[in-house]
Order: structure tokens, then sequence, then C-alpha cells
């Protein structure tokens, strides 16, 4: 039987917002207040400076909007949070414990969904807004140390096809710009759905991520490309009209679920040329690498299964993997060949049925793959940082 | 008689916003209605897809807030704009002919002073907030042209009198890195009180700028650092105490007002050298140049004058000007073979008079200086844009 090799999950955080709107907050909100009122610190993903929202040991957020003529302030996020207004003006709620990593939200004030004041911004969600960073026990390899760090470049491009200007962001390693005669593969890293080319650096922390793993040896340096794959794709549902789940339903063979030959044919024929034309990098098949999250992951399992000639290692983190009965396999040795690197990740608080059973069969069928589970995490941006640091060292060892 | 040689220019955004915190709305709310209401389109620093805030060939902006329990929705800035609810529960409000370019604002919603989630973040005013574009005649100099792009480069590097990690932001010319023997000189480019690093790249678009130059050929390619000056300053006024106006005081003769010092020491000791270690620099004093807008400028002023065996080329933009009877200026005939470019500019709506007055000292004292003043603008960043657009061409002609 072939299990579900390419799903919705990157639809997840949409429906989900959706959803929550819907409901009555009374009844979703936490059982009962929290108790811990000690020991809560702004979050490390704060404006400089501001004291809300904050955290704690127990990986509660607890938010703070002045708002002294509002009827209602809520958090619409884990069901709902109604904040309470003290004497001060203040509106103060408190959610239960969250899981580790970085979590969206929003600030509701009477019915207006605005940025919360007190976090930076990021994109996601489809929109610049807020986010919460509960202190995660593996956090270091994310963290900002006194290691040689790399850049990170934003880089204007012209596309042919779309007669547009586009933008990506390029991570070059610590050393990049001293020995000028070396070059390095590429890693084309990408998004998820109503995310932008500027998650990985921001939030995913790409950067800080790979800085770290090369001052400890653990991961060959390498450059790494982030562009924006869009939020739309041909034939597929959009926004407002989740699909029916499961089911393939009455798709021609053959033809793919949903439809990337866009943002392929910026890929293949536009940034790639223009990635080698500009960086120094190695310029073939086996120093080629790409991945991506969510529906950027839905995207590399497209584009690479394709272009087999043109990737050798291949990163779905949370977004489809690989049934042994895909047409892409029809050749196992061919498919061996090519393909020095399979990897496919998930929280293990998503659907991880398909995931593993592909794994095990493709095992069963001598094609290695790795298949890494984040613990205690959802489909949300720890599973991906936590999915990057382990992808990386696979990368690029000759 | 000596002119005021260095401002309180730079508080002024923060006094405003103090002022019309305090100020009663209804009378200094625009004396009419917005009557255009064609041709109003979103604005250019919308994030996409949103279809507010609006601008309109007057350089009127239109905001609409979906708040539908609100009790009242108001833009403090521009004397305070009262949003008008309709029918579909959003709140609709119209400000006066606004000066072209780029301008801070709130939305405040029931007493919330919020991110206006139409528009994308800026760091200004202390804190990632929002911005609207209002279309200038002269706004060719800084769009997205099909010209070859440089790169702005995310860097960080570690500061030992801070012990910390430090980010800059790094502009990179066009072709740095194909011709990897050529060397540049450097621009240090400073943001303004109440704003960060990122400023020149988001709001002030100076990779733009600075494409667009060298590809007319107007401009040399050089090197650009934009660094975080910091929002405090030792020995001078604090957020919230703003000095008694003009007068030097009781201040002891050579004391400088204000005590930039601690940035001073990263820029010369920490700064300076790792560029020059990490980036193809031409590391000497006649390709240095440093300028900065509003406090910006007065840290350009007291870094510069204090180092001009470090730097050559030096400009204000709304941060001061140099009087005739500086004791930089003790040796006129040392300065003039230091100093290869002074460059002052002001918006027109700016008080104008000290930095006029002192041009034309400096020039009857055989000087030779730019003065600069943005038409129809005022302490804001068209005034700046412009100001590095004509600064930019003036420097390391050789």
């Amino acid at each position: 039987m072939r299990a579900a090799s390419t799903g919705f999950a990157w639809l997840l955080p949409l429906v989900g917002q959706i959803a929550l709107a819907q409901s009555a907050p009374a009844q979703d909100a936490p059982a009962e207040p929290a108790p811990a009122v000690e020991a809560f610190k702004p979050a490390s993903s704060n404006q400089g400076g501001k004291e809300y929202p904050q955290v704690n040991s127990e990986g509660r957020a607890r938010f703070r909007i002045v708002a002294p003529e509002a009827r209602s302030v809520r958090v619409p996020e884990w069901g709902g949070i109604d904040l309470t207004k003290g004497e001060d003006g203040a509106w103060v709620g408190t959610t239960r414990p969250l899981d580790e990593g970085f979590h969206y939200y929003r600030i509701n004030i009477d019915g207006a969904d605005v940025p919360d004041p007190g976090s930076k911004p990021f994109y996601g969600a489809g929109r610049w807004g807020s986010a919460i960073e509960i202190p995660a026990e593996d956090q270091d390899f994310y963290a900002v140390e006194d290691v040689p760090h790399g850049q990170l470049r934003e880089v204007l491009y012209h596309s042919e096809s779309t007669d547009a200007t586009r933008r990506c962001f390029v991570y070059t390693p610590p050393g990049y710009d001293e020995d000028t005669s070396k070059r390095y593969p590429v890693l084309y890293l990408q998004h998820g759905a109503f995310e932008d080319e500027t998650g990985w650096g921001n939030q995913g922390r790409a950067n800080l991520i790979m800085d770290n793993l090369i001052a400890a040896g653990e991961s060959k340096p390498f450059i790494i490309v982030m562009d924006n794959g869009g939020n739309n794709f041909a034939g597929g549902p959009r926004r407002g009209a989740p699909p029916a789940p499961g089911g393939a339903g009455g798709r021609p063979p053959g033809r793919p679920r949903f439809d990337f030959s866009g943002f392929a044919k910026i890929m293949t024929d536009e940034l790639i040329p223009f990635i080698d034309a500009h960086f120094r990098t190695i310029a073939d098949q086996p120093h080629r690498a790409m991945a991506g999250l969510s529906m950027g992951g839905a995207q590399t399992r497209q584009i690479t299964l394709a272009n087999l000639d043109t990737f050798s290692h291949i990163g779905l983190f949370s977004g489809g993997s690989i049934a042994a009965d895909d047409p892409a396999l029809a050749d196992p040795e061919a498919f061996k060949e090519k393909v020095e690197v399979l990897f496919v990740s998930y929280g293990s608080r998503e659907n991880t049925a398909a995931a593993k059973a592909n794994h095990e069969a493709l095992e069963a069928a001598g094609i290695v793959n790795t298949y890494y589970e984040s613990p205690n995490t959802a489909h949300e941006w720890q599973t991906w940082r936590r999915s990057l640091y382990r992808f990386a060292p696979l990368l690029f060892r000759d």
C-alpha cells in the first residue's frame, strides 16, 4: 500500500487560525489561571527594552497590552486567551505551558487583529506579525555565540519569466571573503506557505545554526540560498478554500497534486544560474542540495525528483515523504546513484504515520534514507530549526 | 557671532510624539474632511496584498482598520486623525496632503498604540512600527530598477569594549564579488536617534540609491557600513527629559555637549578594524568617509573632527554644521588639507539658519563646503535620502 506522500500539512497553520477565530473563547481557554507569577521574564523575541510579552520556566507566555478604553483584549491563539483589565488600564493574560520554540500570535483589540507592539516583527501566516520564543532545552544550537560568523546577504536579481526584480537571501559561511580561491556547495532552502524569504534567516536562525555547526566542526561550510517560493500554487486549494482531507481524488495519473511549475522554472532556469554566476559555487549536481519546510518541502520534493541531474541532496521538513512506489523510484539503482542524502523530518505532534511507513519501505527496498522526529513539537519552527541542525551535517561529505 | 553648531534636532520626533499624545485631537485635526476620494491606491510601503493604507495624488493618506467593537480608532500623527466607523465595522480616516516621502505613524485603538497591520514594519521612534510612503516627484532615484545590484549584508562581529556580538549592515557595490583584486573606499553611515542599523537599508533605501547612482556613472562604487549608534548618550538629555532649547549653558569649555565616546570607541577601535580586515577596503584616511542623519550627524561631527587622520569626507544630514570658530578649524590650512568633502544638509522645513550661516562663514574663510536643502521636506527620511543622493557623487573622486 502506498502511504500518502505529499500532505496538506502546510495549510494547517491557516486552517488552525480560521478554526480559532470561529471558536468560543471561554470554552477553549485554559481551564485554570496560571499559578506561577514568579520568574516571568521578557521573551527573547521582544523588541529591545520591551518588558512584555514574558515567558516563565514552565513555558507559559504572559501578554500585557495597555488599552485603557478597550472593551476586550484577546490573544486568539492557543484556544483564545482573554486578557483581564487591571487598575492601570493594562490588560494581562497568561497561557497554559506552550511547546518549546517559536510561535506566531496576534492581539485582538475590540475586534481588530493587530501586532503586539512588544514583539519583533516576523513574516508568517501571511503577514508581518508577532511571535514569541519559548526557551528550549536545546536552544544553544541556534544562539548567538562568539564564533566566526557568516554573512546573511540580501540579494536582488532579475527574473525573465516574471519580468520582475526578485529578492533572495544568501548565507555565505565564515571565511567566504577571505580565501577567494575556495568554492562551495549550495543548499537551496525554502520557507512554508504564507511565509517568505525572510523566514529562515529571522525565525529559522539558519545563519546562526550554520555558524555554530561549522565552528564545532560538525558541518562542512556551504552556501545557503533562501528565495521566495510564493504563497499561491496552481491546481491546488487557495486561501479560504481548504481541500478535503486525504485522498488524491480525480487527479489524472502523473499530474502533480500541486503545481509549483512557476517557482520550479525560476529555481532551475533563473535562480541557480544567477547564484552560480555571482557566488563561488561548485556548480554541479553532487554539490547542490534542496530542502524546505511544509509547502517548501512539497516544492523540494517536486523540484528535486523532476531534476535529479541538478540536485543530489534532498530534505523534506514537515513537507511530505517519498513512497517506495513513487515513479521517481521506478529505477531504484539510478535513484540511489543520484541521490546522496534523502532526509525526512516531522515534529512528534504531527501526523507522522505516512513518513515513518515510507522511511521503512525505502529502507527495505535498499534505499538509505534518514527519518528524524523532533520531540514534543508540532508544525512549527522549532521542528524545522532542529531539522536543519540534523540535516546540515549530512551534506556534501564527499 | 557663532551660530549653534550642534542642535537638538534629533529629539524632535520624540518631542513631537509627546506633544501629540497630550494634545486634544479635535482641535488639532485637519480643518476640513478630505474631498478627494478618487485615485487612492495602496501605499508602496504596505505589506504584500494589503489594500490599506492608501495614498492619492494630492499626497493624502487614508487609513482603514477593521475594529468592529472599538470605541475609537485614531492615528495620533499629523495633529490626530479620528477615524470614522462604517457599516462594515471598519474605521476610515484621511489626512491632509502630506509632504512627499516617508512618515512614521501609529494606530491607536481605544487607547492602545499598535502598528497598522497593513504597513510593513520599520524601526524608528524607538520601536518596530508603521510608516507610509507618499509618492515623490523624484522617487525614481530610490526605486528598484533593472540595473546591477549590490548586496546588503547582515554582518555580526564581536565587540571587546562591550563584550557583545554586534550587528551591522554592509552594502557592497555591484561587482564586488566578481573582481576580487579590486579594493574600495568606505562610507560609515549612521541612523538617527530612536532608530537602528536597519534604517538606512529599509526606509533609507541606501542600497537602491547607490545601485542607481553607480549604474548612471554618477558615483564611484564604494562600501557602506551601517552600524548601531545607540539611542542613549552620556552627558546629555535622555528620553523623557528633553533639554532646554538653545544655549550651551554651564558646559566646561572643550567638553562636548553630547558624549558619544562609547560609540566613538567602537567605531574607531573595533568596527573600522573589523571592516578593514573582512572587506576589501582601501584602508586609509583619503578613502574613508562618515555621514549620518540627525543624532547620527552629531556623532559624525564629533567623531570625524576628533579623528581627522581617519576620515577625509564628512556628511551631516539634519545633524548640525561646523562653525568658523570651531576648535577643529583653529588651523584652517590643516583642516583643508585633511577634509576633502564637507557636506551639510537640511530639509527646507527645518530650522536652517545656523547651517546656512556656517556654510557662508566657512566659504568666506576659504573652506570649500557644500550646503544642500531638500525642498519641502522636514526632519524626515526624504530629506536624508536626497542628502545621500547628493553626497555620494562627491565622494572619493581622487
